[in-house]
C-alpha cells in the first residue's frame, strides 16, 4: 500500500490545521482513500517560530525546492498566502506534476484562470474550495450540488471581520471604531484591517463564486466594492426601524447573459436567511431557476474550519489518484461575460438626508425621484436638533442604478438638501 | 458524439420537473459532459393522464422491461415511489448494468445498503441526493464537502409539511387540525399525512442521513420518531415565552462510538440558525469536530427544486460515464453502530404540568427532580381558571432520558400531578 505524500507550503493558522486534521482524522482517510496520508516536507519562514503544532524539525524546510521539486511528493497544499512568488511556486509545482489544493483567495481571484489552465495541462487538480467562506462546502455546492441548476443570484456573507463589526455595531449601538478594536482584540480582524473593511477581501470572493456559478470568467477587475468605514450608528438605527438588517453583501446577479457582480453594505429585510447570520460567520444565498432558494451558512475563517476544507479538497484529489482521472474534472467557463451597465442594475435604495426645514421641501424632493420615474416604499421625516434642519429617510421601488445616480447628482446642487447623509441598496426582498 | 440515454421510472411531480431540466438546461449538460443526453423511455402507470410537460406518446410505456432491459439506456431515473415492486426494478436495472439515480427515501432508508452493495457489484453508481431534503445538496456536502472531518451532531428540519404546520401554528396561534387543512389546499400536505405528521418522513431521512454522516449503517428501525400531533397551542405560546421556537427535529448525535438517532417536537432557542427556518423550508444543521456549525438550508421538496438534485446526481454519473470510473465513488461504512441507552442520552427537558393548589406542591416536584439528580434552568407557576389549579412549566438542565423516564413514572402516581400536559427536549443551546 503507496503512501500518498503532501508537501506544505506554509505553516500558519490554517497549516498548524492542516496537520492537525491529516493526524487526528488519519484513519477516515485511509477508510476513504485506501491508503495513508502523511505531510513529507513543509516550507516556513522561520524554522525556530513557536507553533501551534508539533512538527518534527526534520520536515521543516526553508528552501521551496525541497517542497516543490521532491518526486516523492504527491501533492502540494499552499496555505502561506501572498501573490506573485506564491503563483510562481503553484506553477512550478503543477509543472512537476503536482495536484494543488489552495487556500488563497486573492491569488485564485487573480490568476485562477491561468493556475488551472496549466493544472489542466499538466493533468494535475488544482481545488481551493477554502479560499471562499472557509469550512463551508459553498463551491462543491455551486460545481457539483446544483451542476443541473443555472444560477440567477448569489448573495455572500463571505467576509468574517465586517460581519462581525456590523452584528457588534447593530446590536449594542456601538461606533464602528469601538467595535474595530473589540475585532482586532479577539483576532476578528487584522492589526491593519484594509482588505476586509474595505471590501477588497469580499470581491475577491464573488469573482471566484460568480466565476463558477454563472460560468464565465469573473475577473476582481469586473467586482465594484464599497466597504463598511462609512457606516453610522444612525443608518444602522434607521435601518432597523423600518425592519431591515445592514450586512456587507457580495451580489451577483444575472439576467440572461448580462451580470452584475459587486460588494456594498446593503439593507435585508430582517426576515431574509441572511440577516440572522451573525458575527464571525459567513453564508452564501444561491438563487437557482429550478432550485429556488439555497443557503449555505457556517465559519468563514478559523484554523480547523478552513483546514476542514482544505483536507476535503485532499481527500478529492487523492480519491481521483486512486482512480486515476485527475486534472479532468475541471470545466472551463461555458459563457463570455457582459456586465450590465448603470442603466441594466435595479434595485431598491435607501437614502438620508439633512435638509433645511422649509415648505415643501418633501415636495421638491419626491418630484426629483418622480422626474426620474421612482417611487417610493416607506418615507420618514424628523425634526433634528439643529434648528430649521430636518432629517429625510426614504426607500425607494425598484428602479436603475443610472437613475439613482442622476438624482444624487441633482440633489447636490439643491440648496435645501444641506447633505445626503448615506444611500444603500435594499436587497433580497420578494425572496430573492 | 455518442447519446446518452436515460430511462425515466414515473412521470409525477418529480419527474416531469426532471424532463423540463434535462430540456432547458440541455446546452449547461452537454458542456459539463461533452455530449447530449436525451430521455429515452418513460415507465407510467397511466398512458392518457393529463401531465405538466408534453412527452411525446412513443416514449410513454406501460411495461417495466420496456426501460429496464432496453441495452440502449445507460441511466435509471427513479421517481415514482414505493418500495417493493420499486426495489425489484431497481435490482434489475443495476444487474443491467444502469446508473440508477433515485429519489426515493422510502427505499433507500429500508433497502439502501442492499442497493448500494448490488450497484458496486455491477460497477454502477447508485447516486439518491434528492432522497433527504429536495433541492439541498446536503448528501454531498457530508461526503465530499466534509470528507476531512468527523459528524458528531446533525440536527434537521427534514420534512416540509410539518414544518409548514408548526410555523403557521406558532405564527397565527392557529389550532394543528386548522393549519393541517390549509396545508393540504395548498398541497403541502397530503389527503392522508400521517408519514409525514408521525415523523416517519423525517425519520427514514433521518436514518440516510446518519449513515453518511457517522459513516456506520443506520437502519430505520435503529430511529426512535415522534410526530407534531400532539402539539397543542399552550405549548407553542410557552415555548415562544421562554425564548424557544417549536420544530420538528431530526436528531442525530455521536459520542465516541455511541450513537442516538431520533424525531421529535424539540424547542431551540430563538437565535439557533434552525429557528429562523420557516414554512416549507428544509435545512440541515451540521456540526463537526473541526469545521464547527454549518447548515444547508433551502426547498425541501417541489417539483424543479427536487429534480434539480435528481438531475445534478444525473450529471456525477455521466462525468463518471465520461471518465469510466462507475461504481467506485461508493464508500462503505467505516464504523459499526452501537445506539445509545436511554441512560446515556442527555438532553434538556421542557415540561408542562397540571397540579393541584395546595401548600408545598412545587417543593414536592422539585424534590423529585432533585431525588433523579436534575435542576431547574427555567421555572414558570401559573395560577389556572379552574379552581384549585396551577399550571407549571419547567425547563431543566440536561440529564439523562432514562431519570426523565423514571421522574414522568414517579410522577404519575403523584396525586398532586392533575396531568403532565407535554414534555419536550430542548435542544441546540450552546451552540450545539
Amino acid at each position: 500500500m503507496k503512501t500518498i505524500s503532501i508537501g506544505l507550503l506554509g505553516l500558519g493558522t490554517v497549516g498548524s490545521g492542516v496537520v492537525k486534521i491529516i493526524e487526528r482524522n488519519q484513519d477516515k482517510l485511509i477508510h476513504q482513500i485506501g491508503c495513508p496520508v502523511r505531510i513529507k516536507k513543509i516550507l516556513v519562514k522561520n524554522l525556530n517560530k513557536e507553533r501551534d503544532v508539533e512538527v518534527p524539525e526534520e520536515k521543516l524546510t526553508l528552501n521551496p525546492a525541497d517542497v516543490l521539486d521532491d518526486p516523492e511528493i504527491d501533492v502540494i497544499i499552499e496555505v502561506m498566502g501572498g501573490i506573485d512568488e506564491t503563483r510562481a511556486y503553484l506553477l512550478e509545482a503543477l509543472k512537476n506534476k503536482k495536484h494543488v489544493v489552495t487556500a488563497n483567495k486573492d491569488l485564485m481571484a487573480l490568476y485562477g484562470s491561468e493556475l488551472l489552465t496549466v493544472a489542466t495541462d499538466n493533468q494535475c487538480d488544482l481545488f481551493y474550495e477554502a479560499s471562499v467562506a472557509g469550512g463551508i462546502p459553498i463551491l462543491r455546492g455551486l460545481v457539483d450540488g446544483l451542476s443541473s441548476d443555472r444560477i440567477t443570484k448569489m448573495m455572500g456573507i463571505v467576509n468574517g471581520t465586517t460581519n462581525f463589526i456590523l452584528t457588534k455595531m447593530s446590536k449594542n449601538g456601538s461606533a464602528y471604531q469601538d467595535v474595530l478594536k473589540e475585532a482586532q482584540a479577539l483576532g476578528y480582524a487584522e492589526a491593519d484591517p484594509t482588505a476586509d473593511v474595505s471590501g477588497l477581501d469580499a470581491a475577491r470572493k464573488m469573482a471566484i463564486l460568480s466565476t463558477l456559478g454563472f460560468s464565465m470568467n469573473i475577473d476582481l477587475a469586473d467586482v465594484k466594492y464599497e466597504g463598511i468605514t462609512g457606516i453610522s450608528e444612525e443608518d444602522l438605527v434607521y435601518s432597523k426601524r423600518l425592519g431591515y438588517t445592514m450586512k456587507l453583501i457580495g451580489l451577483s446577479s444575472r439576467d440572461g447573459d448580462k451580470v452584475e457582480v459587486s460588494v456594498q453594505p446593503a439593507l435585508l429585510p430582517e426576515h431574509h436567511p441572511l440577516a440572522s447570520v451573525n458575527n464571525e460567520y459567513n453564508a452564501v444565498y444561491v438563487y437557482g431557476e429550478a432550485v429556488g432558494e439555497t443557503m449555505f451558512y457556517g465559519p468563514g475563517a478559523g484554523s480547523l474550519p478552513t483546514a476542514t476544507a482544505v483536507v476535503s479538497d485532499l481527500v478529492s484529489v487523492m480519491k481521483n489518484m486512486r482512480l486515476g482521472v485527475n486534472g479532468r474534472s475541471a470545466v472551463s467557463p461555458q459563457y463570455s461575460k457582459t456586465l450590465k451597465k448603470p442603466s441594466e442594475v435595479k434595485a431598491k435604495f435607501f437614502f438620508r438626508l439633512h435638509v433645511k426645514d422649509e415648505v415643501g421641501v418633501l415636495a421638491k424632493i419626491t418630484t426629483l425621484f418622480a422626474e426620474h420615474g421612482v417611487s417610493f416604499d416607506k418615507i420618514l421625516q424628523l425634526p433634528m436638533e439643529e434648528e430649521h434642519s430636518s432629517e429625510i429617510v426614504l426607500v425607494t421601488h425598484r428602479a436603475t442604478l443610472e437613475n439613482f445616480e442622476k438624482i444624487q447628482q441633482k440633489m447636490n446642487d439643491y440648496e435645501i438638501v444641506k447633505e445626503i447623509k448615506s444611500t444603500y441598496r435594499v436587497e433580497g426582498e420578494n425572496g430573492k
